[in-house]
C-alpha cells in the first residue's frame, strides 16, 4: 500500500466517518467515505429510528435536567450556581452533539439541528480565552486546572469534544466545534508537550480522539500529542488511586502491557487509541502489545455476549477465568469501547477475528442496553439475575431513563448514529462486508472505478444475505465477504452457481469481473448451538448456553409459567434445539425451544446448604421429582423488555 | 427463669466478660463470669499467646504511624496538625484498648498497662467539656457534629469507645473510660433521644454497646437509647447513600426485617444489638425477625467457611445463593460479628445450631484473618484464588501488617483477648460447653454450689475431649455437651461407662450426682467428609470440598509440585479421603489427602473459551490427558502462610 499523503498539507478525508485511514500509512484496510454505505431496513434500521425519535430528541430533556447545560452556562458565566453531577458531565453533551451530528449529515431535521447549534454556542460561550474548556474546573475549581488527572477528567472531556468537533465537521461541514476543540487541543498541547510536563489522562479516550484530529486536520502536533499521552502512561504518574495503578494502565507502560487490566473502558478507550496510533506510525511494538492484550481479552476475560469488566467495584477486568455471570458488570460503554477498539484492529490487520468479536459484541453486550422501546439504558448487563434479585436502581440490572453517571445513554446514541461505517471497507483489491444488514453499500475506491451493491437480509433472524451489484469498473475485483466462525456450513452462489467456500482469515473472496445485475447470495449456518465454557471459567461449570446465528440467548421468566422458576431449569444438550417464531418483544424474533426439566430445588431458610456427599438427609432443602419441561430461549439482547424477572444466559444440564 | 433484678438500682454483673446477662430477664443461658474460664493450651492458647506478646505491642506502633493517636491528640490541643486517616480512626484505639482491657484481667504486663494508661489519659484529654468526642469532627470538622450520619461513624465510634470502657471497667476494676464513656452518652442521649431529634447510625455498633453498658451500670436510660437508635432504623432517614437504604439496613424497620441485606458488618452488629435489646425486653417482634434473619443467612447467604458478604463493592450480602468463592468478601470483621450476634443468639435461645456457627466461623472464617506468625491481618478472605490473581494490597486476599481502614487487626485482638467468655454458660440446671479447649470451666451459679471443671482435648486436631469434674456440689446437676451437628458418629462414657448420646437442640445432657473426680470423655467423629453445596449455588456447581472436625480445608500451590496447577486438579469425591500429618505451617496440623487427577487444561490466548458442545476442535486449548493425582488439603484458615499461590475450598469433582 504506497497512499502516504502528507498530513502536514492537505486534509485528505474529511468526508468519512468516525474513523478516515485514507492517509495512513499502515492500514490494511479503508473504511467507506460518509453516505458510501447506507443501513436501509432490518434490526439496526429500527433501532436507529428509535435513535433518532426518542433517544436523541429525550437526552436533550436529561442534560437540561441533571444540569450538564447548567453547567456550562455558568462557565459561560450566564448564571450563578453550583456545579452539579459528577466532573465528567460535558462529556454527556459532547456524546450526544457527536450522535446529533452524524444523524444531521444523514437526515434533515431543523428541530434537532436548533437544539445541536443551541448547544454549540453554549460550548462556545463557556471556552476561556486561552481555549481552556472544563466546567467542573471552571466552575467548582477555578485556578486548579490540571491538578487531578488521574480522577477528574478533563483530557477525558476534551476527548469527546474532539469526536464531537469531528462529527460536525465531517456530517454537517460545520466547523464551529471544531474550531472550539482545536484551540482546547492546543492549549493542552502548550501545558503537557510543549512544556514537557509529565501527566496522563486518569481515564483515556483523547488520545484516539487526538489521531483522529490528526487525520481530519492534518496537523501532526495532535498525533504527536497522543503519541505524548501514551509515552507518559504506565510510569505511575496517576498515582495508586483507590484500586491500584492497573486500574488506570498506569502501572506498566504501554508497549509492555500484556494483559488487559483495570477499569474495562479506560483500557479499551486506551487500546484504541493506541491502535490509531500505531496506524499512522506502524510501530511494531505497539502493535504486539496489542495483539497480546486482544488474546488475553478474548481467552479469558470476555463473557459470551462479549461484555467485558467481571468487577462490580472497579468496573474492571477480573482475574483471567473470574467470569461471573451474575457480577457481571459488562458496562454498555465497555461493549461500546471494545467496538471501537475491534475496528481500528480490523482495519490495521485486515483479520475477521476482529470483525467476529465486534458482530458479538453488537448483537449481545452493545444490544442488550437500550429498551426495545427506547425508553431505558442499561449500565450494567449481568448474564444471570436470580429470583429475588434486590436490583439497586443505579448501576442494577434494570434499564434505567438516565443516570447520575450518564456515559452509557449518549455512548449508545453515537455508535447507533454512526453504525454504518462499520458493515464495510474498501482497499485497492476491492471491497469487504464486514457486517450484514438490508442495505447499499459503495465506494469510489475500489481498483479501476465506482463499485456499487445494495444487500437485501433478513439478518439476524435469518442467514440468507442477497448482495446484488448495482454499479462496477469493467476490471475485475474482489468481493469478499466474512464468514463468522460460528457458521459451520457455509453456502455461496453467484449468479446461482454455487462457488467453493474458502474461508481466509474469516473471509471468502470472489474475484470476478462483474457486471450490474449480479447476484451473489451469501447463506450463513443459522442452526441453533449448544455452547460450553472452558473448564477453568469456574462460575459457569456444568452449563450450556444456546446461540444461533450472532445472537447468544437466554432464558427468562417472562416465557415460562409462573409455577416454574427459571433458577431450576435444567437443559438437555442430547436433545435437539429447534426455532420458533415470538413476535414478542421484537417483531420477528427467533426464539429457540430445548428439551429440559424442572427442578425445583426448595429454598429452605435456616437449613445449611452445605451437606456429606451421598448423606441421607442432605440439608439441601425438598427435591421433587424433575419434571420434562420445554425451555423457552430468546435472544439475551431482549431480556427484561416484557418484565423483570430471573434471567440466565448459562444452564446448568440435566443430569 | 426469675433472676430479674432492678437495673435502676443496682449493677450486678461487673465481673462478667463483654456480655453480662444475669439481670436479663429473657436470657436463656447465663455467661460465665470474667476468670471462671480458662484456655490453657491447645490452638487457641498459642494464638492467644501471638497477640499478647506480638499484636498487641506491634498496634501501638501501627496506631502511632497512621495518625490514630496524633488524631486524638490534635482533639485534645497538644498539637496542631491536620486528621489523618479514614473518619473511623477513633474506633481502632477503642478496639485495642479494649483487648488490652480484657488482655490485662487475666495477666499482669506493666508495659501495655502503661500504654493502655498513656492512651486513656489521651482519650481523656480529647473530650470536650460537653462530653462530646470524636477526633475527627473535633479537628477536620468542628461545629459540624451529628451533621452526616450516615457516613461519618461518630456513633460507631462511640460503641467502641463504651466496649473498651466495659472491659476496662469489668477486667481491671478501672473506671477512666467508663466516665469519658458515660458523659459521651449522656450527650448523645440529650442530643437525640431526649431531644426527640430523628438519627439513627449509618453504622451500627452502638446499640449492643448501649444494652451492655446498661448491664454494667444499671441505667436505663442506656437501654432506652438503644432502643430509640433500633426504632429509629429503617425509615430511610440515612438517605440513600452510594448503594441503596439497604447498604445501611434502613430500608425496612427492624421489626420488619426477614433478609439480611446490605454492608455485612453493620448488618450483623445491628442484630447483635437488637438480640441485646431483646435479652432486655422480651419483645417477640424482635426476636421473630432475628430469627428470620438468622435463617437468610443461613439458608443461602453464608459461605461454608462461615464467612459473610458477597460484593466487594459494598462489602455487603449478595442475592441468595449469590456466593462466588472468588469474589468472596468474607471480611473478618464480619466474621467477628456473625460471632458476636451468634453468642447473643444463642444465650436467648440455648439452642445449640448457634454455637454450631459460630465455631464454624471461629476455626474458618476468623481463624484466617490472622498469619501463623501474628504478622499480617487479611482483610477480605476469598475462598478461591486463581493461579496469575492480581491482588491489590489494600483488601486482596493477601495479609497486610495494617490497613488503610484497620477495621480488622484490632478486631482479631479483641476477639482473640476475650475468647474464653464463648465457651461455656451456666444455669440453673447445670453448665454447659459450647467450644471445646482445654483448660478450666467453673461456675458458681450452678444449682447447689460452685462447679469445677478440667478439660483435656487435642481439639480440632482430634475429637477426644476429656472432662474432669473437680469440684461440685452435692446436689444432682446437669452437664450439657455441644454435639456438633457434624459429628456423625459421637461417641460419650461417664467415668468410662458408655452412656446413650441423645442429640437435643444441639446437646447432649449428662444429668447426675456427680463427684470430684468423675470423668466425662467426648469422641467427635473427626472422619474426613465431602461436602457438596446446594444446586442454586451456581459459582460452586460440580465442586466439593473436604472438612474434617469444624474445619474446612483447601488445596494451595505449597502443597504440590511447581508442575501440577492447583487451577486444574479434580477430586474423586469416590474414594476415600485419609489423614496424615503435617507440622507447616502449624505444629500439630491434620492434613487431608484425597485421591484425584491433574487435567491439564491450557490457557491459550486468543482462543474463544467457549465452544459448541461436541464440537471437534472444541475451542478449549490443549487438553492433555487426565493423570491420577494426590491432593492435599490443608485447614483453610493456614492458606497462604507458607507462600503466595492459587487456592480453592471448592475443588471440581473428577468425572
Amino acid at each position: 500500500m504506497t497512499r502516504i499523503v502528507s498530513h502536514e498539507t492537505a486534509a485528505t478525508t474529511d468526508a468519512c466517518g468516525p474513523v478516515a485511514l485514507l492517509g495512513s500509512p499502515h492500514a490494511r484496510l479503508y473504511p467507506l467515505a460518509l453516505g458510501e454505505a447506507e443501513i436501509a431496513g432490518g434490526l439496526w434500521a429500527e433501532r436507529r429510528e428509535v435513535n433518532r425519535r426518542r433517544l436523541l430528541p429525550a437526552a436533550v430533556a436529561h442534560l437540561e435536567q441533571a444540569g450538564n447545560f447548567d453547567n456550562l452556562r455558568a462557565a459561560a458565566g450566564e448564571r450563578s450556581a453550583p456545579f452539579r453531577g459528577p466532573v465528567f458531565m460535558d462529556s454527556d453533551v459532547y456524546k450526544w452533539l457527536e450522535a446529533v451530528g452524524w444523524e444531521l449529515g444523514r437526515r434533515v431535521d431543523p428541530e434537532l439541528a436548533r437544539q445541536a447549534d443551541e448547544a454549540i454556542a453554549l460550548v462556545a460561550d463557556a471556552q476561556e480565552d486561552d481555549g481552556y474548556l472544563n466546567s467542573y474546573y471552571q466552575v467548582a475549581r477555578p485556578g486548579e486546572r490540571f491538578s487531578n488527572l488521574a480522577h477528574d477528567h478533563e483530557l477525558y472531556c476534551a476527548g469527546h469534544l474532539i469526536q464531537a468537533a469531528i462529527a460536525h465537521s465531517r456530517a454537517r461541514h460545520d466547523d464551529r466545534l471544531l474550531e472550539i476543540a482545536e484551540r482546547f487541543v492546543e492549549h493542552i498541547d502548550e501545558v503537557f508537550r510543549i512544556a514537557g510536563r509529565p501527566g496522563t489522562p486518569g481515564h483515556p479516550e483523547i488520545e484516539t480522539a487526538l489521531v483522529e484530529l490528526y487525520r481530519l486536520t492534518g496537523r501532526r502536533r495532535h498525533l504527536q500529542l497522543a503519541q505524548y499521552f501514551i509515552d507518559q502512561r504506565g510510569h505511575r504518574l496517576l498515582g495508586p488511586g483507590h484500586h491500584g495503578a492497573s486500574y488506570f494502565q498506569d502501572h506498566v507502560p504501554v508497549r509492555e502491557a500484556r494483559e488487559v487490566t483495570g477499569h474495562a473502558v479506560r483500557a479499551l478507550y486506551l487500546a484504541a487509541g493506541v491502535t490509531d496510533v500505531y496506524l499512522e506510525t506502524g510501530e511494531a511494538a505497539l502493535i504486539d502489545a496489542l495483539r497480546a492484550q486482544w488474546a488475553d481479552m478474548v481467552g479469558g476475560k470476555a463473557y459470551l455476549t462479549g461484555g467485558l469488566g467481571a468487577h462490580h467495584q472497579d468496573e474492571a477486568f477480573g482475574d483471567r477465568y473470574e467470569l461471573p455471570p451474575d457480577r457481571c458488570y459488562g458496562e454498555t460503554c465497555a461493549a461500546i469501547a471494545s467496538i471501537m477498539w475491534n475496528w481500528r484492529m480490523l482495519l490495521a490487520t485486515g483479520e475477521g477475528a476482529f470483525a467476529d468479536l465486534l458482530e458479538r459484541t453488537l448483537y449481545n453486550a452493545f444490544l442488550v442496553g437500550l429498551s426495545c422501546d427506547g425508553d431505558g439504558f442499561a449500565y450494567v448487563n449481568p448474564l444471570q439475575v436470580r429470583e429475588g434479585h434486590r436490583d439497586p436502581v443505579e448501576r442494577g440490572a434494570r434499564r434505567q431513563p438516565w443516570y447520575w453517571v450518564a456515559c452509557c445513554p449518549p455512548n449508545v446514541m453515537r455508535l447507533l448514529a454512526s453504525l454504518e461505517h462499520y458493515l464495510a471497507t474498501a482497499d485497492e483489491h476491492g471491497l469487504q462486508l464486514h457486517q450484514y444488514a438490508s442495505g447499499r453499500v459503495a465506494s469510489e475506491r475500489v481498483n479501476g472505478g465506482p463499485v456499487g451493491l445494495e444487500i437485501e437480509t433478513e439478518y439476524p433472524w435469518q442467514g440468507r444475505i442477497a448482495v446484488r451489484v448495482t454499479e462496477t469498473p469493467e476490471d475485475a475485483w474482489e468481493l469478499a465477504l466474512r464468514i463468522p466462525a460460528w457458521s459451520a456450513r457455509t453456502g455461496l452462489t453467484v449468479n446461482g452457481v454455487p462457488e467453493p467456500v474458502e474461508v481466509r482469515s474469516g473471509y471468502v473472496t470472489v474475484r470476478r469481473t462483474w457486471r450490474p445485475g449480479d447476484q451473489v447470495i451469501l447463506a450463513l449456518d443459522m442452526t441453533p448451538r449448544v455452547i460450553t465454557p472452558h473448564p477453568r471459567i469456574d462460575a459457569i461449570r456444568g452449563c450450556v448456553a444456546l446461540e444461533r446465528g450472532p445472537l447468544v440467548y437466554c432464558i427468562e421468566q417472562a416465557d415460562h409459567t409462573s409455577e416454574v422458576r427459571v433458577d431450576d431449569l435444567r437443559l438437555d444438550a442430547a436433545e435437539p434445539v429447534s426455532e420458533y417464531p415470538l413476535d414478542d418483544p421484537v417483531h420477528g424474533t427467533v426464539a429457540l425451544r430445548a428439551a429440559g426439566v424442572h427442578a425445583p430445588a426448595d429454598a429452605d431458610p435456616g437449613v445449611w446448604p452445605y451437606a456429606e456427599a451421598g448423606a441421607a438427609t442432605n440439608g439441601h432443602g425438598t427435591h421433587n421429582e424433575p419434571a420434562p419441561m420445554s425451555l423457552i430461549a430468546i435472544p439475551y439482547a431482549f431480556w427484561g423488555n416484557r418484565a423483570q424477572g430471573p434471567m440466565r444466559v448459562w444452564i446448568p444440564r440435566a443430569e
